[in-house]
């Protein structure tokens, strides 16, 4: 007997036919003889036409309101799926942020998770009963109610798993699980069975859109064990309710995770641009000076390269930047060229960062040199590297993204089942 | 400088356009200096979708998740209108239920208001803060979302202007005001200027479907002047800001009618049916006998009339039901048969109850015979008649319906223009 934290998204919830099949799944758990919470999503489209309104309302609006409003989505979902369950013969009851309380801070439309209540539900799990719990949203210090931002029911059931010390968080969503690679792209890519936490972290931040990053850096903060698997499969289907080893990835602690990989698996962004500024002033505070204005306009610089110019009195700044936000950094940088003194600017967009990730590189040495040789030997040309101690993420042309995939995919053997 | 409480129904809220009219409204009591409390309905058709959504969850269905799912259609329009107020520059914010409190008892999907707590409210009046309630909702004692059945907006609105010591309750809605008949059968109908709480409440539960019967009896109790009045006039037309005597229908208590009329307006419900049971045994205990199982199984029994019958040892018992109750009526009574002992049932559907209603009646003998007399002159025919101090029903052959109201009308004068 377990105690498991069940999430449901947006399509896994679309209609009532899909409520049903997520109840079955629900009781499948209680059935086993398991304490279960459920955490949910609103159904698909709905949020979007609840922001739509909002925006409708005016461009600019009071995010206390806005959370008031988008909030109802999952109010509606919790309710209808302890109906569905009660129905099965499922003791379950719908709970909304404000009445557990889950307690956030203020910063209403992104707030933060300050704490959780967990005590009535864990008594209520003495009488049999499911707590159906309304994602995404919480009680503000205001008495009002706060919504978690973007992916914010991922970061609800991870939070609630902590709060309630659950065995496991399962993420049911639309994919059966966390794959070495984007399978529309290398066919032979294969789910793992587990990841660690900060592979996942990397995995999530590079593109792998199975779960958000908040909610797997809350994972790795609480180590709460969290599944991903898919809800569309026959609930009852064999295996499904094996609780040691059900189908789907295990994201936990790497001490839970025998044989370690060298390389776990290869990650993608694409649409990405890279801004070079030449013969800048080799002087303290010249990286502030230019990466602080556009922090301040809130664009997301990620990759930084800094060389010796050629002449060896200046240096060279390379960083990227999203291809959406390049021409406010564009302009933001022409506007502050004489505070920052550099030359040239270059620009270029259409680029893609392809990543290498795997905990076992921490001890193992040539891992980037294999990867360079690699993408070297397909004729692939490498913009720029950068490195932290379980990663790798090099810069190339855009056109050569799914063939830089594959063969990294391949060069550290990810094609080929694990023994 | 008054104190107010302005209702906006489903259709006045029906899209962000429609919200952006209401807002208007609200500005002008708002720039005229008052305080204002607004109380809104969801959006038309939400209410059903959601009320769909919890039916094909399940038919029989947890009245506790019920009020979850279907609240929060309210609570979107109560954030919406609370954008849109605020992009006008006016300062406001959306109230749920279980925020102000608005506390009800325990009969989830039914609930009777019990306390609300105005305080908070009463203070933001003092800072020009205007209050954003969802209607139709409110917090049981489990700590959960009740709703208040239907009509629920209009109570929360009139229970609302009692707790704040509104000095009105103004009831925007599709219509502009009471009219003396429906307009939609006598054209010559005209708008009442007033009318008493009584009065009123004998026309909606006669079917003048403006206002809630519950909502009447609310105000009557509390007296609180409720005025009905258009949402779809243009907001700054002429007049519209007038305090003392803007457009629509002031319910009020009879001491504020000056001039009391006679007969106030002509009510009229279609689809009744009749039922008549011949040779009751005429014994204590009886009536109980026969009604109380109607009761037990939810048939609205209406107007009774009890006769001696033509043999003089028993009597003669007739009633009437809404024509969609007959079948159930019927065979209660096929049942009970031997329990009632009577001899013949007889039954007729398409009936229509027309009714005369006017405070001044209880000081004016003679209005019931101008009735009689007026429809025997146009050839129809009466089947039963029930009376209360300020009310003649009188129960006629549906196919009559409209000549019948339109001859009541004219014959006590409500076709010409007051004095």
């Amino acid at each position: 007997m377990a105690r498991l934290v069940l999430k449901f998204g947006g399509t896994s919830v679309a209609d009532i036919d899909r409520i049903r099949n997520v109840a079955r799944h629900v009781k499948r758990e209680v059935d086993a003889g398991h304490d279960v919470a459920v955490v949910v999503s609103a159904m698909s489209g709905k949020t979007n036409e609840l922001v739509g309104w909002c925006r409708e309302a005016s461009a600019i609006h009071d995010a206390r309101e806005y959370d008031t409003v988008v909030a109802s989505g999952e109010q509606v979902t919790a309710g209808l799926l302890a109906i569905v369950l009660q129905k099965l013969g499922v003791n379950a009851r719908s709970w909304m942020g404000w009445q557990i309380p889950l307690r956030t801070d203020g910063s209403h439309g992104a707030a933060r998770i300050d704490a959780i209540d967990g005590t009535e539900i864990i008594r209520r799990f003495g009488e049999g009963q499911v707590a159906v719990i309304a994602g995404f949203q919480g009680l503000a210090p205001d008495n009002r109610i706060a919504t978690l931002g973007r992916g914010g029911s991922d970061t609800s059931a991870v939070a609630v798993a902590a709060a309630l010390q659950a065995d496991r968080c399962d993420i049911y969503t639309d994919v059966d699980g966390v794959y070495t690679t984007d399978p529309r792209i290398e066919p032979k890519a294969r789910r793992m069975d587990r990841i660690s936490f900060e592979e996942m972290l990397e995995m999530a931040s590079l593109g792998a859109k199975v779960l958000q990053v908040r909610s797997v850096e809350l994972a790795m903060v609480h180590k709460v064990r969290t599944f991903v698997r898919s809800s569309f499969e026959d609930p009852d289907a064999p295996g499904m309710g094996d609780f040691d080893n059900p189908p789907g990835t295990l994201i936990c602690d790497e001490d839970e995770i025998v044989e370690q990989q060298v390389v776990t698996g290869i990650a993608y962004a694409k649409d990405e641009a890279q801004i070079s500024l030449r013969r800048v002033a080799d002087r303290p505070g010249v990286a502030g000076a230019i990466f602080g204005p556009l922090a301040d306009a809130g664009v997301n610089v990620d990759m930084i390269v800094q060389n010796i110019s050629e002449d060896g009195s200046h240096t060279d700044m390379t960083f990227t930047v999203p291809a959406s936000d390049l021409d406010k950094a564009a302009s933001i940088i022409a506007a502050a060229k004489e505070d920052m003194g550099f030359d040239v600017v270059q620009s270029e967009s259409g680029l893609t960062k392809v990543s290498v990730i795997g905990i076992g590189m921490r001890s193992h040495a040539g891992v980037a040199a294999t990867a360079f040789k690699a993408l070297a030997g397909r004729g692939i040309n490498i913009r720029a590297i950068t490195t932290s101690e379980i990663k790798i993420s090099i810069l190339i042309d855009g056109e050569f993204s799914e063939l830089a995939v594959r063969t990294l995919h391949s060069v550290y053997g990810l094609d080929k089942a694990r023994p």
